[in-house]
């Protein structure tokens, strides 16, 4: 069982302290471990990263992008490599692992246009010849702490950008699936990067508290649940730092009676079961307006989840595969138990599924809940694994109450054919994300992803524009030079370039 | 006496509570007294803000600009009146408020420009026959809190983007000059805005506290010391909401050999000495490359500084009226005194100044240090009074590195002729705000104001660009229709438009 | 009977040469004389324009907008006076001339957002301590002519921004009916414009030739019909001038099954026979998708064309107007006559109508044909009279193929509920402006305005974003300093600040 | 001796028509045949252009920047090919060749971020429940018409932003030097370009002329000579295309008495005298303020001129190689003749060069020329030659006066370290690109290039963000759906959205 290394100033390095093991959730069994960085290793990463800071800052970002370009044909050359570790620590299918890279891909591209992205805007003659004009500059060391979910998207999500932009970068990613996290990282390395400006370093919260407390680290993006997003934010804005930190979903699909069922039904098996319903963006409460629909939606789907292809993620052709970690296998496996008791109508139960070989897998069937109405734990709570509960509601606007209503606002979707329905949603659903029959609106790579309420807290989303924005701090410069032969009266009034 | 009411909700309300003496710093007497707002008045204000909300967010940008068209209008033709009650409030010269109303006024045609500034981006085919765009909009209540030092200009930073951009607003005004903000409030008012998207609520820390932990309260901007800001900044990203919060400067200027000494000496006389020195953009330090600098700068605005012309702000033709109050008056003057303990050189000593007629007056003449040192507390802390301090240095780069190290990193600026240590210095000084030749580089109103480091706590500055996505949330729509005659097959990879 | 004068270098002057008749339609009375500019008037204005560009252009844009606020209330102030001289001399009704000034001074809005809209763009770093960015300086002398049909919005479209932008103006409006041009700049000028910035000159085409041949005419705006619109095209850019020609237009609405027809109809009667017809983006066309839709809309829209009330444009509570002169009414009439000739259905004759008490005055009622075919000249050519098309389709795709054969490509509009028939509509359809049960799409003040084909000669569209960059000239700086103590060897290759 | 290929429709096609030599400049011999395409060759091109763009349309922006980001790819790998191509025909020096490609791929660089560069303007609320948006479409086939003296560069700046932005292209290239450009195409095709999207036809003024006239060529981009440009300006808008037209140029040098001296001697070397002075924006023209920054230019360029290294292009180590014809080098020669006869002083005589082992090649040595006053056809006209001419004035005002009185206006640059004098000549010169201390300012690609005057032809610069705007046509789609159980009046006046 191999030891994975940090990536502190360009070399790896193995780590003599505490260590925690790495599974592979299709077989139950520990494949590596990994190690849990003290304080001390943190800072040799912040270090690392401070040190590289001024030469990169400095570096045209015309000449910055050219290593993101190389980075961008490295993951492209070695998406097997990346996608099988993906796919063995995580658990999801070698397809899902593959549109996750190539999500992450997407936004190694838009960083590549630093260029045009970094552009201040120029006045001239703000005042008689005088001009101004902003600049946005990198900001320094920027902390990443990203999820299990996403192992190679997420990251990509942050210091791709940030690094575009001038900044240097120090990685934690999460511990039970660092494997292709960390090749990633390498590449980009391998890509041109000089030492130094990216760095990661595996831990737990020891590692995380590090980060928040460190003054070198000037910003921090996190993505994970709410109350650890929270914690984030309010320990790193305290400390002066700018904090973007990305938590919990509850994600809620409208079906409108002139929806279309057929894609209607496809989208939301994709959208609740893919991946195992690990994603913040997974649709894991579909809002039905009318019984009919509901009905419909019932006799439609109840097949298609019975009917899962089920595997080992690493397998082909699967429709799902375990999820995480036992743990977190027996903590979804509650909520159903707790739907069933609150009274809710388990018409799917996946509990108890079995995979032919590897009976050790942290396995999870799907399960579908009917009539689920708002009190229950199983609606207000994020569950994160295969389980769709079924809401009936008697008309939009009731629907869109309930989502409104809900904690969160990360995501969420309408079918509907309806021009003025989905009009209607897109402008006054409390919700970042909106989908109109995309049943996963994550917004692509040069557009922001963010949520509203606890599902984010800070001003800025992630990548795309708000990404730019929150990796850069805006400088104000106003200028005029002496006139030659004139002399200035001194000017105690408060200056208005009347 | 006149007691000054709160505006909520459209009405001018009369208050019981607590209250405070209002002075006119020139004649040391107290002219008005000013409620303090209790937290039931805050919720009421709160109450009213919220419940306009809805209609005004969902009124067309174009017809919410109309509103402050005309509130434009109304600030020109009521200029007098305001001006007055500034400069008997603040203490400031009649000129000097009128220039810190025109660049109020500055920052409402800004707002007027808000169909444009609110446009969000469009996307067509992301993927086959899915377009995505984002849509900013207005995040509800929205709370400021301004200091006494820029009565009419800090309040219209701050409410009129904020409802350009169709947010509610509660705007809690210094206690010691709140009268021209208020007759401002009215003339919006009077302007048309509809009842309740503007409040206006006097008070002091308890005023403060009930805005920062009201949960309907969804944004923050404050304009004050460090302390508080940091105090503002903390508690209110605690909770959850988005907080810009600016505190204190200490704004160096940096004297070339080769400036244009003549127009340099006009500019820090008024930098340094207008509004008596009570402003977070003042200039209180000149840093001297060279002795020469240093030793001709001294010999020219020596007789600058002792003919100024200090009386009542109400007069006309004055340089400098009084400090704001007492208090400060005996603060700024300890600063004087310890100066002159810790081994600096006081040049020009104002302490002592009376002024004919106005013998209770808060008054300091402008005081001048040379030869003061990094270490000396009058180098270190904001004095916001009419003292600048020269230390001198042996080179640009000396000179930035003071800078650099200083805790504030608000405005600065560089007198030269020279394009190359303009551009330096732009470039790497850890400062928001740069001025080549410009003393004072307050942003116009189109650009965004902001300091770096200790001066501002937040990602996006106040006004202008960066004020429109402060007031705003960003939210991303994906859409797609169903097509006709087509199936379309679940998809359980996660999905990236490949 | 008073002859209008021509407003030259802030001067209204009579003419002594050439005149022709201003005629009210209502009463098919002539009311004023017009002067007909010789070449040497119009050079006088155009000296006037070149003399004042120097000092304009140098005036800060946050200055000269301020004049553009000051005009916006003076329209408002003087909207009686305006909507009179509109309607007397063009014939349209009272609120319909109302909604056109209204629209005008949209664009004077967005024209004071000069300071935000002429940002260049600023990058810092292109190579190692190269900085470049963009400045939109203005081009000198523009000339505008413009259409009798919106003698207040379609000048308001052009000058304002064009002046906003620094550049100064020669206008020629309409010769039929000029009275409200005049005033309106007369009001800009008394706004506080400098003398010579704006000039109104009367003519026809020796005025136009002289326009377009001048060299200091830097460029030309032009709205009329496509073979003027064509020939001003080609006769200004031969001679190396900027040119935007706005032309003809045969706008169609696409009638979808599922309409809803209420609406579509009461869209449809503003939209045809509104100000007579005599709009470029009025509806000309209606074609139905299936018969069961045309005949319902034959149905419900023919009693309210005979209804129309319809008398002289001056009085309140009216539909319709007269037709802008004798000549134009005869030739719209001609067209009516060769529907009917060529086989077309006419459902509602308008043709013979008299108005009591305006017997001389040239009106035409509303007329609609059905079943016309594309081969037809009704068809195929601009009425610009009170006259509506039904084309009956079987598909969605035939009415898209339709349009998109048509030489014109100004406007076109689609009723429906349907999202995915709309998408494909928009994405699809060669036209410049789309509506969505829009019957009008004329954008926005903050969009800009433009037809495809043969609507519209030029790359930039009219007003709006489009508007600022016709009216600038981008200059690209790149910029640095030479560095101290270094010394730069020559470089013969081509440089790529790698 | 080969004959070389068009590119049409994807496949290399041999042509049986007319055929013209390609000179090694370096040797004076013919070593290919190209062949001149007939307008039936030239229509075969346009048709696969437009049998390609349906599909090429529709495919997602982000799709079509994958076959860009490979095509730089390509480019990079293939890098020694092209440059070894481009010096053995163009004559230029190998150095010099991969810096002019290194430029091109910044072009598809910059054309990789299509998707951000597409973004429309999308507007919520322009009134109630009304949206605006603008989607920028591209405008179908495309032709290029490019010189030989960048046959790799200057292609590039216009057919990757066309075909990123959707269009289709067809590409006449110089047929002087045309192998390069066809390699560059050719790996296009290999990077995954569809068929007929880029298409390369040889050719002369037949081909050039069926491109202006085919009704199908939406749209041309040329560079080159200005009277054809204005050719190709003024019958290509007759025609109601868009066309920009690059023409020619005379780009001036100004030095002032502060310049550092070395560093422009420097600069001027590299700009006057790199590939031969053939590049558009060469420095042609020093002007000195005051004779003794004259005396001192004279004294330290001479012996650098005469030690410049000259020889066959594709040799290493040189500093200039030959001129690309025999032709263009006797007129280059007339014009050394001219200078002498019109009475400037001839200090370096580049005439008769001989290179050992290349005396039938092209060459000619620098020349420099003193005294040159304005009304010299060495002055007055572009040489495109390696020849500098002197002009000494006594102001920096009489040098900006001398450069705003010339034909051309497409880049110039000052020498100066004064902050004053560079912003005065950068806002006041009459010329489309500026350099301080800057001799070639040529746009990063994430600029525009496009000169003023009679160097350009058009409203919108070359590449860039003028790129984009040019090679997409704006659409403007306004859209409301109809609100459930309303029922909306006929609306008759024009809509304000009041």
């Amino acid at each position: 069982m191999t030891t994975i290394k940090h990536l502190i100033d360009g070399q790896l390095l193995a780590d003599t302290g505490r260590t925690t093991d790495v599974f592979n959730p299709s077989t139950g069994e520990a494949i590596h471990q990994v190690p849990l960085a003290s304080r001390e290793t943190v800072q040799q990463a912040i270090d690392a990263a401070k040190a590289a800071f001024p030469a990169w800052r400095n570096t045209p970002p015309a000449k910055r992008a050219q290593v993101l370009f190389r980075f961008k044909q490295l993951l492209e050359a070695n998406e097997q490599r990346i996608v099988k570790l993906i796919s063995e620590e995580h658990g999801k299918t070698i397809e899902d692992a593959a549109g996750e890279l190539k999500r992450g891909i997407e936004n190694v591209e838009y960083a590549t246009a630093a260029p045009e992205l970094l552009k201040g805007e120029y006045s001239r003659n703000v005042g008689p010849n005088i001009d101004a004009w902003s600049d946005f500059q990198p900001i320094g060391v920027v902390a990443g702490i990203t999820p299990f979910n996403f192992p190679a998207m997420v990251p990509l999500w942050m210091y791709p950008l940030a690094i575009a932009c001038g900044n240097t970068f120090v990685l934690k990613p999460s511990e039970r699936d660092p494997s292709s996290t960390l090749l990633i990282a390498e590449l980009f390395q391998e890509a041109g990067l000089p030492k130094g400006v990216l760095n990661v370093v595996h831990g737990d919260k020891e590692a995380v508290d590090a980060l928040i407390e460190a003054p070198e680290v000037k910003a921090l993006s996190f993505v994970g649940s709410t109350p650890i997003a929270e914690y984030i934010y309010s320990e790193g804005t305290r400390r002066g730092k700018r904090v973007q930190a990305l938590g919990g979903a509850k994600n809620h699909a409208v079906l409108m009676p002139d929806a279309d069922l057929d894609n209607a039904v496809s989208a939301l098996m994709g959208a609740a079961y893919g991946s195992c319903g690990e994603r913040c963006m997974a649709i894991s409460v579909a809002v039905c307006v009318g019984d009919q629909i509901a009905d419909a939606l019932v006799a439609k789907i109840v097949p298609q989840i019975k009917a899962l292809k089920i595997g080992a993620g690493t397998s082909c052709g699967l429709d799902m595969g375990p999820l995480v970690t036992r743990a977190h296998q027996q903590k979804v496996t509650g909520y159903v138990d707790d739907g069933v008791a609150a009274g809710a109508q388990l018409v799917v139960d996946g509990r108890g599924l079995k995979v032919d070989g590897h009976e050790k897998g942290f396995f999870l069937g799907g399960c579908l809940f009917d009539r689920v109405t708002p009190d229950m734990r199983i609606y207000k709570e994020e569950i994160f694994g295969p389980v769709l509960c079924i809401v009936r509601v008697n008309s939009l606007e009731e629907a869109m109450q309930l989502i409104n209503d809900h904690e969160y606002g990360n995501g969420t979707c309408i079918f509907t054919r309806d021009g003025e329905a989905a009009r209607l949603f897109c402008d006054e659903i409390e919700v970042g994300m909106v989908g109109v029959n995309v049943p996963l609106p994550v917004p692509v790579a040069y557009h922001s992803f963010g949520g509203w309420k606890r599902s984010l807290f800070g001003d800025l989303h992630a990548y795309g524009p708000d990404g730019v924005r929150f990796y850069t701090k805006r400088k104000a410069i106003t200028q005029r030079w002496p006139q030659r032969a004139t002399h200035e009266a001194a000017q105690f009034a408060f200056p208005s370039n009347g």
